[in-house]
C-alpha cells in the first residue's frame, strides 16, 4: 500500500496538490474530501456568470473540452478519490485521523492519513451588523451563491442593489448588477474604492469613473444595520450617514480564511491564515495547507499579508503535490497582485502601495505617470494612470498601481517579474518591453514611471504629490503654481486657485528672469513632463533649485477640483 | 562658453541625446544635423497612417498636445539648435570636425565638436535586383516614403500589391494594403514569414491565418527580377518559382544600418552596425553612436545583434545624454523583443528562438503551449500559440514566441523582465501575474510553458516537438500515436495518419495493460495537457518510460496535414 494523502478542500489548491502528486507518485491514495456538492470550480467565474460573460453556470465546473470535472472524472482521470458533502470536522494529530461529516446524513467517520493538506479556502466576511441575516441579503463565494444571486438579479427594473464593501468582488459585481438593470449604491467604511489596493490619489479617477456610470458611492460610511421590511426581507441599508432603499444586497466586506479546523488542531495561526514555511508546510511536519486558508509571504514586504487568489492557490498546490511526493520544494511568495475590470475601467496593482509601504517604516520614492496607452498619435490611445513607489535609497522596485480605460495587463504582470526578483527601477528601464504602436509607445508608461523615479533619486527634480500641494493651498500659503500648457489646453481645463501663473513651456526660457526669485514655484502641466522641462529651465535661468518644485501627474492626476470645458 | 555637442540624425536617438544632455547640463552647446526635411517624428507610426489609425500625417511631427516638433520647438523648449536638410558626409576626427552639406543649395561647411552623437539610423534593404529602381516599387521608411506610398494606394481596386520580404514593415503593411482593395501577394525567400522573430512551427498558424484572410504567400522563394511595363513602371514580380502581376510593389526586405560616415571615420563597425561599449561610446571616446546605426548587444546570446526599435534607440538617446554630460551611465543590452499586428493576429517574440538558441551551440528544451487566454469559460478567450524555450541543464530562460488572436503583451513582455535578470523558468513560475477572468486563466499560459519545461528538466516526460513526429510518420516508422481526445473532439479535428488509436482520457488506465509494451507510444490531445497525464499513466501501468513520449503542443500545434470537420 502507498502513502495515504487527505486532502480537505475541493476547489483549486486541494485537487491541484492531489493531482500532482499522483502524477509525481502514482503508488500513492489520494482522497479529497470536500463539504460542497462540487468540486474543482471556477469559483472566481462567478461575478461573469451573473452579467451573462459566462453563458452557462456548468462551464465552471467543467473541463475546456467540456468534460464534467466530477467525481467520476477525478477517479478515471486523475486517479484520486473524491468524496462530495463530506466535512472535515476534526484533526486528530497524534493519531493522524481526520474526522468527517457525511453532510447528507449526518454520519460521521474517521480518515487517516501519512500526508493532510488543509486547503479549506475562506468564506465571506460577515459582521454582527443587525439585520445581516435578513432575505435579500447576498455573498458571492460558492456555485450555490451565484446561482442565487443570479435568480435575484432577474426582473430588477427599477430595484435598488446595494454593495456593501469596494473590494475586488464587490466592484466587479456593478457590471452584471447595472447589466440587469439595477440603480446601484457602494457602501464602504474607508474613504475610497479598493482600498486594501489603491492609494487614495489612484482611487480618485476610478471613483470619478464608477460614478459616471450612474453607481452612487458612499465611501467613509459604515454599515450600522439593515432594515427589515417587516417580512424578513432587507429594505434599507442604514449606514453612518443615510439610508439607501435597497431590494438586493451583496454583502462584499471581503474573505477570512476558514481555520478553525487548524486552531483546533493546535497549528500555527496568525491573523492572516494558517501559516506555513515556503514548503507549505504548516508548524506540523506531515500536513501542509494552500490556497486561500493560508497566510501569504509576500516578497516585497518580507511579511505574511492575506493575498486569496485562484492564481496563488494552484502554485501552492503544485508546491504542496511536490513536496508530498518526497521532493524538496519552495514557493518564494506573492507581491499582491490583483487586476480587475469596473465597469470598462482597468484597475491593476503589484506589490506595495505607498501606503503599505510607509507603514512598514519604508522610506519611497514616487511618481505619477497618466499618459496613453499607446502613441498619442494612434486612434485607439486610451489613458491610463500609473503610480510607482520604489525604495529611495536604492531604487529597488516596491510597487505600482495603473488604471483607467488603456491595457494595464502587460505593465503590472512585467513589474510583477521585477518585483520577483528584486529588482531596480533600473531594471525596468532596461526591461526590452515590446513595442509598436498598436500596443504601446516608444518609451512606455512603465518606462517613464522609472525614468521619473530615477530624475528624482538622481536629484534633478523635486516634486510634490497632489495632496502635498492641495495642503499648501488649503493653508493659504503663498507660492506660485506654474502651469506650462498652451493657452488652448488651458481653456479646456484649469486648476481653480489663484496662485496659478500661465506660460506656455515654449516662453518660460524667455520669461524666466521675470519670475519672483524669493517665491517657491511648483511647475506643472498636462501630466508634468513639460512641468519637468520648465523646472529645469528655471534652474537654467538661476532661480533657486531648493524652490522649485514639480506638481507629480500634472492636472490629469489632480484628484481634487478642477475647471472643465471641453 | 560650454562644451560643443554636435548630434548627426534628427529622429529618436538624436533628439533624445540633445535634449537629455541640455536637460542635465544648460552650458553645454547642443546642435542636431538632419538631412531629412523633418525632425524627431514618429517613423513606427508610418504603416498605421496608411492603415487610417493615424488621421493625419502631421500627429507623427507634433506633441502628444499638438505642438510641431520643429526648429522653432527645438529651439524654444528644448534649447536645441536643428539644422534641417542639412547632410554630415565627412568626419575629421583629428580636428573634431563635422562637414556638412546644405541640400537645399549645395553648399558645405565644417562644425566643430567636443562631443560628436552619430545617429544616422538606417535604410530599407534595396538589393541590386534587376528593375528594382522602376516606379511603383516603394520602400516605408520616411515620411515622405508615407506619403508617396499614401497617394500610390489610392484607387486600388482590382489591383495588385506585391510585399517583398516577409519582416515586420512588410507584415504590418497587409492590413492597409487590403483595406485599400489590393489583392496582396507576399513574396519571402525563407521558407516561412517572420523568418527572423519566429521559428518554423510557430510561423504555421500565423501563415494559415495570413492566407485565411485572402494573401497569397509565396516563402521560399526569392525575387529575381521586377518587369517593367514599357513605360518604366513596374508591371510584375518575377520570383524563382513564378511571375506575378504587380501594380504597386512594398520592398520590406529589412534594414541596414547607415554606418558609411563611421566606416569613412575609421570607427569600428561591425557586421550589424557601429559597434560601441555598454556607454554607447564607438572606438573613439569622443564620439558616441545609438539608434538604427548601431549593432545591439542582446543579453541573452551575448553576442551582438541588429534590432533597430524605436524603444531601444529612446533609450540610447538616454543613456547618450547622461554620458556627453558627463556621468558614468550604461545600457545592458537588448533581448530583441518584438510585438506586432498581422491582419488580427497578434505576435510577439522576445529572446531567442530556438534555431537562434541551437545555432549558438546552447542545449535547450522547450514548450509548445497554444490554449486559450483567458480562462476557457470566458466567452471573450482567444486562442494564443506561445513557444518557449531555455537552457536544458539551468532553465534559464531563452524566449518566448506568442502568437495568435489573443492577448500576447503581457506575456511578452513578462518574459522579457525575466530575460533582463536572466532569470530561470522557475522564476516565471514565482513571478505572481495578474489574475482575474477576464484578463487571464488562473494558471497564466506563461507559466504553463515555463511549468512544461520545469516537468521536462524534472524528467517527468520525454517529449517530440512537432517536427520530430513528422520525420518518423514520413521515414514510416512503427509507433502509435495515442489521441486521447474525446470521440467529439476526434470528429471534428482528426490527423490523417494510420498510426494514430484512439483512447479517450478516461479510458487509458483502464487500457493501458493492451497496449502493446515493444512499441513507442507518442501521447498527445488537443494541446498535450491530458497527453502528458496519458504518459503518465502509462508508466504507472508499468509501461517502459523509454518507450513513451508526448506532442509538444497537441493537434492544436500540429503545423502539418489534419482533417477538420468545424
Amino acid at each position: 500500500m502507498g502513502k495515504k494523502i487527505l486532502v480537505i478542500g475541493g476547489v483549486a489548491c486541494g485537487p491541484k496538490a492531489a493531482c500532482r502528486v499522483k502524477r509525481l507518485d502514482p503508488s500513492v491514495e489520494v482522497t479529497i474530501v470536500e463539504k460542497g456538492e462540487e468540486i474543482s470550480y471556477g469559483a472566481c467565474g462567478l461575478p461573469f456568470y451573473l452579467e451573462g460573460q459566462v453563458e452557462d453556470v456548468a462551464a465552471l465546473t467543467t473541463t475546456p473540452v467540456g468534460v464534467p470535472r466530477d467525481v467520476k472524472f477525478f477517479k478515471a482521470v486523475k486517479g484520486v478519490d473524491v468524496r462530495l458533502n463530506t466535512e472535515a470536522v476534526a484533526i486528530d494529530r497524534k493519531n493522524k485521523k481526520v474526522t468527517v461529516k457525511h453532510l447528507k446524513d449526518g454520519g460521521q467517520e474517521e480518515l487517516e492519513y501519512d500526508k493532510l493538506v488543509i486547503a479549506t479556502g475562506s468564506s465571506p466576511v460577515k459582521p454582527p451588523i443587525p439585520g445581516i441575516d435578513l432575505e435579500g441579503i447576498y455573498c458571492l463565494k460558492t456555485m450555490e451563491d451565484g446561482t442565487l444571486l443570479k435568480q435575484a438579479m432577474a426582473n430588477a427594473s427599477g430595484k435598488n442593489a446595494v454593495v456593501v464593501g469596494a473590494g475586488l468582488i464587490g466592484m466587479e459585481c456593478l457590471e452584471p448588477l447595472l447589466k440587469a438593470g439595477f440603480t446601484c449604491h457602494v457602501v464602504e467604511k474607508l474613504p475610497f474604492v479598493l482600498p486594501a489596493l489603491l492609494d487614495e490619489e489612484m482611487a480618485a479617477p476610478l471613483m470619478k469613473h464608477i460614478s459616471s456610470k450612474g453607481v452612487v458611492l458612499h465611501c467613509g460610511e459604515g454599515v450600522e444595520s439593515f432594515k427589515d421590511d417587516g417580512n424578513g426581507r432587507v429594505s434599507k441599508v442604514v449606514t453612518e450617514k443615510t439610508e439607501i432603499d435597497a431590494d438586493l444586497v451583496l454583502l462584499a466586506i471581503g474573505f477570512r480564511p476558514n481555520v478553525q479546523l487548524a486552531v483546533d488542531a493546535g497549528l500555527e495561526v496568525g491573523r492572516m491564515g494558517i501559516v506555513t514555511d515556503a514548503h507549505m508546510r504548516t508548524s506540523d511536519p506531515d500536513i501542509y495547507a494552500g490556497g486561500d486558508c493560508v497566510a501569504s509571504y509576500n516578497i516585497v514586504s518580507g511579511s505574511y499579508m492575506y493575498a486569496p487568489m485562484g492564481s496563488t492557490a494552484n502554485k501552492h498546490g503544485r508546491i504542496i503535490g511536490n513536496n508530498l511526493a518526497g521532493w524538496n520544494s519552495t514557493f518564494s511568495g506573492v507581491c499582491g497582485t490583483g487586476v480587475c475590470n469596473i465597469l470598462g475601467f482597468n484597475v491593476a496593482r503589484t506589490g506595495l502601495t505607498q501606503r503599505d509601504a510607509e507603514a512598514q517604516g519604508l522610506q519611497t520614492v514616487t511618481s505619477l505617470c497618466p499618459a496613453p496607452d499607446k502613441p498619442h498619435y494612434m486612434k485607439g490611445s486610451k489613458l491610463i494612470h500609473l503610480k510607482m513607489v520604489a525604495d529611495r535609497y536604492t531604487g529597488r522596485l516596491l510597487g505600482v498601481q495603473i488604471l483607467g480605460p488603456g491595457e494595464v495587463l502587460s505593465r503590472v504582470d512585467t513589474a510583477a517579474a521585477i518585483l520577483k526578483v528584486r529588482g531596480t527601477v533600473e531594471d525596468i528601464f532596461e526591461t526590452d518591453m515590446a513595442y509598436a504602436p498598436p500596443y504601446s509607445p516608444a518609451i512606455d508608461n512603465l518606462i517613464v514611471a522609472a525614468n521619473v523615479i530615477q530624475n528624482k533619486m538622481d536629484g534633478l527634480i523635486n516634486s510634490y504629490a497632489p495632496r502635498e500641494v492641495k495642503e499648501k493651498l488649503d493653508k493659504g500659503e503663498d507660492f506660485i503654481l506654474l502651469d506650462v500648457r498652451t493657452p488652448k489646453e488651458v481653456e479646456q481645463m484649469k486648476l481653480p486657485y489663484d496662485n496659478v501663473l500661465y506660460i506656455p513651456l515654449g516662453m518660460v526660457r524667455k520669461k524666466a528672469s521675470e519670475l519672483p526669485r524669493d517665491k517657491e514655484i511648483v511647475c506643472m502641466c498636462k501630466i508634468s513632463l513639460r512641468g519637468y522641462e520648465a523646472a529645469r529651465m528655471l534652474e537654467e535661468a538661476g532661480l533657486d533649485p531648493e524652490n522649485i518644485r514639480l506638481l507629480d501627474g500634472g492636472i490629469v492626476a489632480w484628484p481634487y477640483e478642477k475647471i472643465v470645458n471641453m
